[in-house]
Order: C-alpha cells, then structure tokens, then sequence
C-alpha cells in the first residue's frame, strides 16, 4: 500500500464507523479519505459490504478520477466526492449515506432550520438543501454534476464548507465533510441527530419558530470561534 | 433432505435473516425459497419460533400446495406464496412479514411515492398496494386468494413482477420476492427501510412531492438498467 | 417455597421477559400468575429492579389481597391485578406495563381501531379504553377501583376477557392477560406492537379507515375459532 | 483524590450511566456530584468522550467556579451547575444532556403537559420550560445565566425543586437533578420517557387533555407525599 497506507486506513476506519454508527444498512454510504498534497483520495470500494472491507481494499482515485490503485470498483458516488474535494479547499475527509432523519428531510427538499443549540453548536446556520438536479446534468455525468450542484448551492449562498460542513441533496440524503475522514462520519451522525431532534420538534409545534440569532452565534462562537472555550 | 437440501437450507437461512433485521417479532414472518425446475417450494413451518428452526424442518410443498416433505405444517400463508410462485416467472424467493412501517403503510391503504433516490435505487415507481381482498374470496380460499390479488394488481398495473419486487396488501403487510429466498429478505429490509423515510416525509411536509422522473429512471438504471455501473 | 413453586417460578420468569422485551424501564411493569384450584397469585415485589429478582422474591398474595408468603411488599398494582382475576374467570396470568405506544393511546384516552390484520389476528375488535377513573375511587381504594374500572368497561361493553386480553386504562397504561403468566407478557408486546402500527398508521393518513369486517372475522377466525389452522 | 473520592466516583459512574442509558451521543452530556458540607462538586471534564474517564478526571470546582481539583478543564456548563448548587438547597446531583425527545420540547419551547400517570409519578404538574436566554445574558456569562434563568423559572412559577426535579431551557436541553448524581441521571431517563410519550399522545390527538387533578395528585402522593407507600 506503500505512500497511500494513511489514507486507505483513515477511509478504512470511517467506512467501518459508518456502520458502527447505524448511518447505513447493507452498503449504503461511502466514506472518502484526501490527501491534499498528492492530490489523491481513498474510498470504499463499489457495492462491498462493511464487514468485507480491508485497508487494501479501499480504491486510490486522482481528481481526474481515475483510479491509481486498488482492484476493484470505487464507489458510484466518486465523483460527487472528488468535485468537492476540488471545490472545497481544506477539507480531507467526506461521507456520504443514506441516514432516514437526514434522508427524510432531503426528500422533503427542505433546508433545516436551527431550533436549537445541539444544531447552533455544529452548523451556525440551516443546513442548506440544494435544488433537484436538472435532466441535463443527470444526462451528463450525474454523480459529478451532483458535486456541481452541492458546490453551486455554497456559493450561491455565499456559504463557507470550512464552517458549514454539511448538505443535503434534495431527494437524494446528506454528504458531511470536514478536516479528516473520522470528522466527516461524525458530522454525518451529528447531522442525522439534529435532522431527528428537527422532526420531533415540529411534530410538537408546526410552527416552531428558530433559535433567536444571539443564542446561535454564541453556541457556534463558543465552540468554534477565536475565543472558543468549549471542549478541552 | 436429498435433493431437496439446497432450498431448505436457503429458505432456514432466509428466515432466520427476518429474525436478525429486525423484521418479526415472534413468528411474524416467513420466507420460501423455490426450485422451478422441480417446481418445489420450501417453506417456515407454521407457529414455530425463528429460534428452533432447522434445515430440516421446513416444509416443502409443490404448486399444488400438496405437502411432499417434512413434518409440521407448512406456514399459513403457503398459498400465498404458491400463487406467486404460479405467476410472477422467473422469482425464487418470497417474504412476507408485519415488519411495522410497511404494515402501516398497508394498513392506510396507500402505495408508498417515490420520494427519494433510496426508493429509486429499488424500485423505479411507488409500491403498489392492492385493494382490501373482498368478502367472496376470503370466504373462499384466503390465502390463495390473497396470491391472486396481489398478481391481478400486478396484471392491471402492467407492473413487472421481476423489476418491482414489493406489494404492500391492504390492511395487511408487505410481501417481497426475488432471485432466492436471501434477495426477498433483502427486498423486504429495504422496503420497510423506505416505507420509514416515506413517512418521516410526509410529516416534515404533508404535501412532499416525488422525485422528478428523470431522478428516478437514472437511480433505477444506473443499478439495473442495461449499462448499470451501481455495486461490482 | 412448596406448593407454590410453580406460579412463583412462573411469575418471575414473566417479569424478566418484561424487562427483555423491553417493554418497561427500571421498575415500571409487573407480572402476576394465578392458580385459580388455590385461589392464590404470585407477584413481582413493589419497586425491586427486574435484575434483582428471583423467584422467592415473589409475592404470593389471596384474593382477599392478603400476603400469604414472601418477605417483600406485593406491587402498588396487586390489587388491580386480584380483582382480575376474580372477575375474568379462566386467566391465569396478567402483565401491566407503561409501555410507550400503549400509554400513549392510553393518555390520548383511546380506543385503538383495528386497522390491520396484525391486531385483528390477536384482538377482533378495537382495543377498548377505559373511561378516567373518578375522584371517589381513587379517594376509596385506588388499585383496586382500577380493577374494577376495567371490569366495567367489559361488563357495559358485552366484551369477553377471554377473547379480548388486553386494555388501556385511560391516562394510565396497558393491562393485558392470558392463560398464563407467559401469555401475558406476549399480549403486551403484541399490544405495544399494534398500538406502534397504529400510530403510523393515523401519521399516514389521519382519516384511515379501519379494516372491513370480513377480513378482521377471517383472521381472528383462522386463529381462534372454532376451525382454527393458524400455528401448529 | 483524598476526601473527595467519593463525589468523584459519583459523578465518574453517573457520567457512564448517562451513555449507558443512551442520553448522549460523543460528550453531550455530563453529570456532577455535590458535597454540600464542602461546598465541592465534581463534574466531568469538558470534551472528554465517556469511554476516556476515570473517577480521577472529574474535575473538583467550588460554588465560586473556582477549580480545586484535577487536571483538566471542567465541562462548559460547570457555571449552570454551580448556580443550581447555590440556589436549590437540597440538591446533591445535577445532570445535562440534549436526549432527543427532552431536546425537541425545549426546542418548541413548550412546558410538556401532564398527560398520564406516568409524568404524574415524577412531577405533580406540567415540565416547566424557561424563556430564550437574553442577549444580555448570553453576552455577560452565558452558562451563569443559563443557571439564573432556571432558578428565575422556578421562584416566578412557584415551583419547588425538590418536587419538580426537571427543567427544560428553551431551544437547548434538559437539566434534571436529585438527592445524588445517580439520582439526577434517572431523573433524565425519566424525563426523555414522559416527553417520548408526551410526543406519541399529541400525535394521536392533537387537543389531547391533561391528566384530571385528582388522579395526578394521587399517583404523585402515593409515591412522594406523607403516606407513600409506592416501592419498598
């Protein structure tokens, strides 16, 4: 496995997390690892169950997409996973499932609001939902134009994927990143807890209303602002 | 168990799979796994606890529903499956469970939208559901009848039995079908998995909409149509 | 523990299957068994977690409510349980619970409509629900008038308690019963279950109609009647 | 650990309680132990995942905030803690955590109604939930604030903390607590129970009512008034 043995193993270790986690059933989500000064990422390999999976099975891929390592197929999803990496500078790690809080809210096409601290601590603002993917796009290249449009949808919205490290694309589920595989599963579940604790509360009060700004930035500002004081 | 060895096995691995996902409680369930070229089934004995099963206590019965082996009674539903068997060409595995969120949704009498690309992936268009069986044939030969309803729902429908491998019956619960006796366990894992995406959906907007129909005919091709590239 | 080994054994092997099936937290259910030759039950002692129990634990207690055997204090809830079983002649044992799907069609005040076959093949009709308990019989002698509320809501509703096992006490919780202490654990997890089918089901469509009648008579029939051919 | 050993083990095993009982998913959630003599509780460290303590990590802080005892910073929500020490005599364990159905109430911002005997047997009225935090609060010390508005809550209801042992504070979490730290974790398990079924009610009957007077009196009396007589 020579040079790349760090980054098989991290996206060894966050396809296995996955699982642990309850994210996906049978080979539902795929976990990516970046190494940015190569220009080379990890991944599960295509329609390979998680108890199957070994370190050397994760597929080498450059951001032309072409594989430079491994036996087998890279997941389907690759391409959506190498537009980011592309796009969003920083980041080294992305997840991709299909997990049913986070799914439910993509298929309902909605973004989802901040009712709370739990949400204010990990995403200062909604989780951005894109738009449905257009019929040229699908046409084209899906999965890679599936990366444009989670793309398009941050600078459209003037959004930061450094501070805002989660998506949903509209009928599809969630795609989490952040600075290494393992953060980019552990978005994922977080980002599946606040999309459950988001329909428990609209289920109590349909017009639930978001969390007044101030409470937000001083959740978001304390654990990730220069003053930041939360955690050790 | 002679030459009949190789579907008791699949069918006593099949239904302990309904045990380990979670999709029966008690004897809530059970699984057949068939030889076409015999034209023998084998079945869950009726009332008997997933726990002590064994290859050979499966029931094996021909399309007649003549019982040519084994000593316990073959499931209640048998002749469901026998039905299934007779109509839908080229299946060799049947499931039926109570698995909840599919029996929900058969309990409202309503086939499941295709709200997401989870769907898509598995079927390209919503789960049928059958009427409620009428009073002459329950009076007649239920179970039997109940295969009948499922397979004029298919014929009025112009539904594809090999393409769509799941039907919710009324007031009832879901069966699911397959290449063997493990794909119709699969099948049923997955239709329960969307049924609970379909309903947390609709209760984070009641008047979600379905995928657009260029979403759902790439999912269901990029898995099974002829230049599929989804899993290995 | 003599002559009693029996319903103790019976009553203790009842409560831990509460605990497994996790139909209560901590102290929050309890099992009784009777044996009517006797006119004596054993019962889970008041406030004992189910992992400190052993079967001298339990109590045995007279249909009169006085202890005859065992060093603890009976259930809060022994008195509900012995004007069961004085009222409903041939159970032997009774399960009350706080499960969470019951007790909350129960805290909705609610009768639970057939909307399936799951409840009809285990309840032909709607699960009943008791009117609130008013201030005068809590005042007298709260548990027992609890019973007694239960046998009224049977009396004025012609219902047979061997036919229908189980009921919610309104604002309260489930009590179910059986001819054995075994069989009335597995009426509350059957009910725990119909009651969760049933919420989704009015989640899916909030005006679902209950099942027709032929198909409910039809499978409580092939189960219970007369020609019963359901299980071994 | 000298004198404190004992609050740190308290707080150590209410911590791993916290996780065991499914609370808290990663550090959302954290527990302390007081020695009201000392005026001392240990608390767990901020950041530190669940499975990574030891009774010697809890960190010792005073009713002034001032930390006395270990080497590791103490949880961000210490100052919330601290105040709650300080004004509700009586209270020797205080537990945090964000558990999805508490977390949703607080986030509609609702006080959860009494709707059965099961929130009766805990808290003799509806949860009280507080106001949104002030932006003044929020930016002179927000956790200390968190704290006062709690005990505002409680002075303007009238409420006495030693019968009403649980708080929601609006678009955050639950606070619970008790006569020890083992205490104020079941008081949290309790809590997410009775605001689960609370949930389940409302979507049964969306004007469910509250629980009559009189019953909720009883069940609170048999267990916590002068002639309780619930558990041994």
């Amino acid at each position: 496995m020579g040079v790349y043995k760090t980054i098989r193993e991290e996206a060894f270790e966050a396809n296995l997390e996955i699982k642990r986690r309850g994210l996906a059933i049978y080979t539902w989500g795929n976990a990516s690892a970046f190494d940015p000064d190569k220009g080379i990422f990890a991944i599960k390999p295509s329609g390979v169950e998680y108890d199957e999976l070994t370190p050397k099975k994760m597929v080498l891929v450059d951001l032309e997409g072409k594989v430079i390592g491994g036996e087998l197929n890279p997941s389907s999803d690759t391409k959506t996973h190498l537009v980011l990496y592309r796009e969003f500078k920083g980041i080294r790690g992305i997840t991709h499932t299909h997990s049913p809080y986070a799914a439910a809210w993509a298929q309902a096409g909605k973004p989802v609001p901040v009712f709370g601290t739990t949400h204010a601590d990990h995403c200062g603002r909604e989780i951005p939902c894109t738009e449905y993917i257009n019929p040229e796009a699908v046409k084209n290249n899906y999965e890679l134009e599936t990366g444009n449009l989670i793309a398009e949808t941050f600078k459209k919205g003037n959004l930061d994927p450094v501070q805002i490290t989660m998506v949903l694309t509209a009928g599809h589920g969630p795609f989490t990143w952040g600075t290494s595989a393992a953060q980019s599963v552990y978005h994922g579940v977080i980002l599946e807890e606040i999309c459950k604790m988001a329909l428990f509360t609209i289920m109590i009060d349909s017009n639930a209303k978001p969390l007044p700004e101030h409470i937000i930035k001083k959740h978001w500002e304390r654990k990730h602002g220069p003053d930041a004081y939360y955690g050790q």
